[in-house]
């Protein structure tokens, strides 16, 4: 059930000749195109208001129940917006050549040298398009269909079909990983720099199944993966194969295995056991984005921080994604948490594009550097927050 | 001058017990929260228009000038808009969290289950963060800075700032390149499968200096670009050296020399003097998006690509950028086009993540297969449109 809506922004010099809150004649003239943006005759504008100060405002409807609105400021910006309700699978009563050229007249009328026409934007669409980035920009993708959706007992779960990026798992509407994002997998097992043959690798969360398969590639000794939520795992093996292959259509095999758990007590039981790991992959939700790093998610992310130093080796290293590149305070914050963590660290982080996400993204390698608390010195790459 | 525009949008049940059409008090508290989203105190409706079968439209002013709008569909779409004026560099009077607060009381009283906030849209904003992508589909960028703007005598140029993508190129507002875009020009250069050293390089176009610069790193025995327009080179000289480095600063070193001049007459000379080159690299516009391969986009790039082939060894390869893997359709019309011209050749593809393109990306690699036009075969990824 989708309404289009249109913008269409111009901007003209308040002192000049052509302002329309002082030439009756141009206003009308605008009217008149406004109103015919969405019917076919002109018509008086259904109500017309003077804001004293602040302009004017001029609301427009048709017979087919579109409806537009004309609102001029006097700084020296026009805004135009029509919405209309198309029906699935029909063509829009205005179409996209109809705007363009009132836009074109509009501009001609006040000889603005800055006008603004946006893409349509699709409101109540059976495939809702649009998903910002961490850092709240509007973002349409080119979704087409939603594959999948389904609520865990965890988060919301959605598959989108994207033309150019394949399959994209959201979860709660957050962008996860789509069929094109092998440059997230190999940013987060460290972009070819570590050689996990012979090696232990300890995944947490990692649902889609990506990093269990890049790893698969190689010859780890072990891979274990906790990942508590089974629907998101089942979806990946049915509709993201292009990420997870076929690494999840068993999930125990002679050099890994999936379980189904919270990270959390078997990462306790890990430690009362003593049981470590050469690599720790942390691929759960993003560092927060709070403005301190207080409340449940940093106390579960110093958590997993805290219990993943413990299981690692103190040769091991320990990758994580970040946030967005954008989100500066978010990344500083987390990297105030490393510094009092009980074992010292050093890390190094790496900014990457990876396709679908619009976005570029942070991630962290994280390695024991204090002799004293049983950990080994590392020499590559040791700066600190060197990128 | 901006404005801030709040977009909401509500799906409800038509058939349901809480249907605002039908039910007049719901209705009334509707109106209640859409007129407090404008102003403190709640206010009547400017007005109130009943569109019959098409549902109803109300309208709401404040004080301040700023206005909303709620739009009742009947097919089970609300959505509710709301603009205001912010001066620059003010805090806007209804703030993200105010609008988050109104969609989960609207939520709540509709007891709908989709519901949508758009991130604030800025309209007649000093720096404009919107560019579509070459599918249409609204992209908002982090711009916080046009650095430079210009028309020359063949187009509009500006230098937009990214915090993530750093400066990045627009001519006529179509994204160019940007400082984070490496993997354009390694495209374009064929991503290592390439070796230039002891070659002779033509690159058409390219004037925010990648390629030169990236050519500039190998051997190659000569690189001759041809670029029109003065004002990009001063331009990617001055706010683009994240791109460019160091390689426009002189315009002629011992092995390259930058023509500023018109592609078209300098390739006919070469073709009548006969100087030919080992690679033609076209970085000039993308391929054009009209649904025939009519009008003067297509003349000119037909004419590039002959004369091109013509001044391209035998054993030579041609590289372009195509268009946005979307443009399905476009891409299809130049592989037609190349089957037409005088020369047999064949060509691969291959599609690539560009940073600040926010849509994933086809170039090109074109050489010549027909040996009785004086061309050679070449059997290295010679299957026809193989990706």
């Amino acid at each position: 059930m989708p309404a289009l809506h249109t913008l269409l922004d111009f901007q003209f010099e308040p002192g000049g000749t052509k302002n329309p809150l002082i030439d009756q004649q141009l206003y009308r003239d605008l009217c008149d195109l406004v109103s015919q943006l969405v019917q076919n005759s002109s018509a008086a504008p259904l109500s017309s208001v003077s804001l004293g100060d602040a302009g004017s405002l001029d609301v427009f409807t048709a017979e087919n129940g579109s409806h537009a609105t004309l609102r001029v400021y006097p700084q020296g910006l026009l805004t135009v917006d029509a919405e209309m309700w198309v029906a699935e699978g029909e063509q829009p009563a205005i179409t996209a050549e109809h705007v363009a050229s009132t836009q074109k007249k509009i501009s001609e009328l006040l000889g603005c040298n800055k006008s603004k026409r946006f893409p349509f934007i699709k409101r109540g669409a059976r495939v809702d398009p649009y998903v910002p980035t961490a850092d709240n920009k509007l973002i349409e993708y080119d979704f087409d269909e939603c594959v999948y959706e389904a609520d865990s007992p965890y988060q919301n779960i959605k598959i989108m079909h994207s033309p150019q990026f394949g399959n994209m798992l959201l979860l709660d509407n957050d962008p996860n990983l789509a069929e094109s994002d092998l440059a997230y997998t190999r940013a987060i097992l460290g972009n070819g720099r570590e050689d996990f043959s012979g090696k232990s690798v300890l995944i947490l969360g990692g649902g889609d199944g990506g990093i269990l398969h890049e790893l698969r590639q190689g010859s780890p000794k072990s891979v274990i993966m906790l990942e508590i939520d089974q629907l998101v795992i089942n979806a990946a093996v049915k509709y993201l194969r292009g990420i997870c292959h076929d690494s999840m259509d068993q999930l125990k095999g002679h050099n890994y295995e999936v379980l189904v758990e919270d990270c959390i007590p078997v990462l306790e039981k890990y430690v009362r056991e003593g049981t470590m790991f050469d690599y720790v992959i942390n691929d759960l939700t993003a560092i927060p984005i709070s403005t301190q790093p207080v409340g449940d998610s940093w106390d579960f992310l110093r958590k997993i921080l805290d219990f993943s130093m413990q299981v690692l080796k103190p040769t091991g290293r320990y990758y994580t994604q970040g946030n967005g590149a954008n989100m500066v305070d978010a990344l500083r914050m987390y990297e105030g948490q490393l510094e009092k963590l009980s074992c010292k660290v050093d890390f190094s982080k790496e900014t990457v594009c990876v396709p679908s996400y619009h976005e570029l993204w942070v991630f962290y390698c994280i390695w024991k550097v204090d002799a004293a608390n049983g950990c080994e010195g590392k020499d590559a790459q040791a700066t600190n927050g060197s990128t």
